[in-house]
């Protein structure tokens, strides 16, 4: 549970950047190198790296070595947490309304009796 | 589309935090009292104030005064800004496989002429 926790807090902190909502973006077009990544980007490289390892570290990108070139790509089911979580929300709510429409059922059939 | 990403920036790092996720789950079964809401965590209040304005700035969350208590509720269509960047991340991708598809497709043809 603790582990998922940090890996959740990873996740939405990750998403919660403009810049870094962008490269993943892009990234869901197809892959790129890093300085294909970093063009449309005003930003100093090493800043610029520090987004690719913060996206990296949640899990929601991988990069491979290719020559001399770094080559990044969206991660398999990256969103896959995030989903989840919000799915179990969604759960909990209707679970909540479940209970509500019961609650109304009932007092209109004891009004009826 | 500043102004969204503003609000998209606001809602992701506000759901980074387990004591934040933790409180929307409470509230997703139904309002709160903030002591209420506080009770399970070990924390200062003010800290614990904190957390719940960060989640009242995203728009998660809502809260009124009542009396000299302060109640808090899941505000309506709270995830809808998250729900709807995730779909649209989805649907770049699903064009991409078709795209994908589509080559394949072509290649074969092309092999049976």
């Amino acid at each position: 549970m603790a582990k998922l926790d940090a890996n959740l807090d990873r996740c939405f902190s990750a998403l919660g950047d403009p810049t870094r909502r962008m490269i993943l973006q892009r990234l869901a077009r197809g892959e790129a190198s890093v300085s294909e990544l970093a063009e449309p980007h005003d930003m100093a490289l090493p800043s610029f790296m520090g987004h690719l390892r913060k996206l990296e570290d949640a899990g929601l990108i991988t990069s491979t070595k290719q020559g001399r070139t770094r080559v990044c790509e969206l991660a398999p089911d990256a969103f896959t947490p995030v989903k989840d979580w919000l799915s179990e929300q969604s759960a909990i709510w209707e679970e909540r309304l479940d209970r509500l429409d019961d609650y109304v059922t009932n007092i209109m059939k004891e009004r009826n009796k």
